[in-house]
């Protein structure tokens, strides 16, 4: 197999360092081949903005979808850009590992998604989704929150999950991705934080990287979440029943 | 009424633009006071990192909340932060505008969230939700989305705006504000990606900047979203009926 991390945390010796680490390992140790972008390291810049474009499709008035169709079928898209999408091409399974900043992704990976994500060349009008370019790999979100589980779901504290993730998620599958179920990590809790005393978190997480490496190992046995498709939909996308 | 804009697109003729535009001359016209922050203008950096703190709380590790609590207390945030925290105070409203990237705010939006809102000052563990800091304060989020109007809504092609919009509207319910129905413009299309032409295209344009008009001048009779707050939950988060 082959793997490409996307790693967006400020601190490598953080525990979403210590879920990276520890999938690399566990697939290179199963025999993969694993890439990862550490997206704070390379200095990603996440604003889509004009000064990315040296070649402008219109100097005067900046769209930002219409210069990246522009570059993409110039082949003048910015260098990391390029990089990055043979990164994902290279890959059968990509994995986008983060902390949960109010409620979502922190803006150096939404960035990611919002540059990387080339209009007219990574989607067109007809291909996306079940038709997206990146149809047959996978991918998986692994995602901590400092939270404990208890607070999490429908109507509790911080929120239910599949609401959270569904915008990820389904950015995943509009490129045409596979999308496997998130592995979340509870309580990841910084110094003076803890809802509980420091061995028991201590424990806990490191039981926590045990199961992340588990569940590595059975990724072909996992299912990927199901979102609507083609076949479900109207000429004017509206959802109808078949 | 004291009127905050945030406004994150990155073209100034956008449409975007356009909806700013009409919303402070329709604010100003009506007595109210409307401050901007226009976050591609002032090159604000979405990206919440070490190096906008100078004085650490911990140099060896950075642990983003910790430092920002540090910050807060020793009066040491980043100037643009503090300005954007003033900001908000002053305002008995505040509007989000921009354009829907990747089913959510583009990443200098996200990042706006990520740094300003800060752990230890705009939040504590007990000053959340229905007794957060904003409250008393109303929030209202204007997207576009190029898409029609019929492609969206539950399993349709679009997805569904109540979702989409949750993580943001969360956030903002988070930190106390009393969150606004969003006002959704569709269908705003650039050149050549349009689903109709340029006449009918540009006339539903103009249309939407008269009803943005008037649900401007029409907000006090606008109930705001429910959410749920302290109330509905148990001591560990989980939503309970009462």
């Amino acid at each position: 197999m082959q793997v490409h991390i996307v790693h967006a945390h400020p601190e490598p010796s953080s525990y979403n360092g210590a879920l990276t680490e520890t999938a690399r390992r566990a697939l290179s140790d199963d025999g993969s081949t694993v890439t990862m972008t550490d997206l704070y390291r390379s200095d990603f810049d996440p604003v889509e903005r004009e000064t990315h474009y040296q070649h402008r499709s219109d100097a005067d008035r900046f769209a930002a979808l219409a210069e990246q169709r522009h570059a993409w079928n110039n082949g003048s898209l910015p260098g990391e850009i390029q990089s990055e999408i043979d990164n994902l091409k290279q890959a059968n399974l990509v994995i986008l590992q983060f902390p949960l900043w109010w409620h979502g992704p922190p803006a150096i990976l939404k960035g990611w998604m919002d540059r990387v994500f080339v209009s007219g060349g990574i989607y067109t009008s007809r291909a996306r989704y079940d038709t997206g370019y990146f149809r047959g790999k996978r991918a998986l979100v692994s995602v901590t929150t400092g939270a404990p589980h208890q607070a999490f779901g429908p109507g509790s504290r911080g929120g239910d999950f599949d609401t959270m993730l569904w915008p990820i998620h389904y950015s995943l599958h509009y490129v045409g991705f596979s999308v496997l179920p998130p592995f979340i990590s509870y309580g990841v809790q910084g110094h003076g934080y803890s809802y509980e005393d420091e061995d028991s978190l201590h424990t806990r997480l490191k039981l926590n990287l045990f199961e992340w490496r588990s569940r590595l190992s059975s990724l072909e046995t996992s299912a990927p979440l199901r979102f609507p498709g083609w076949d479900d939909w109207d000429e004017g996308g509206k959802a109808v029943r078949r």
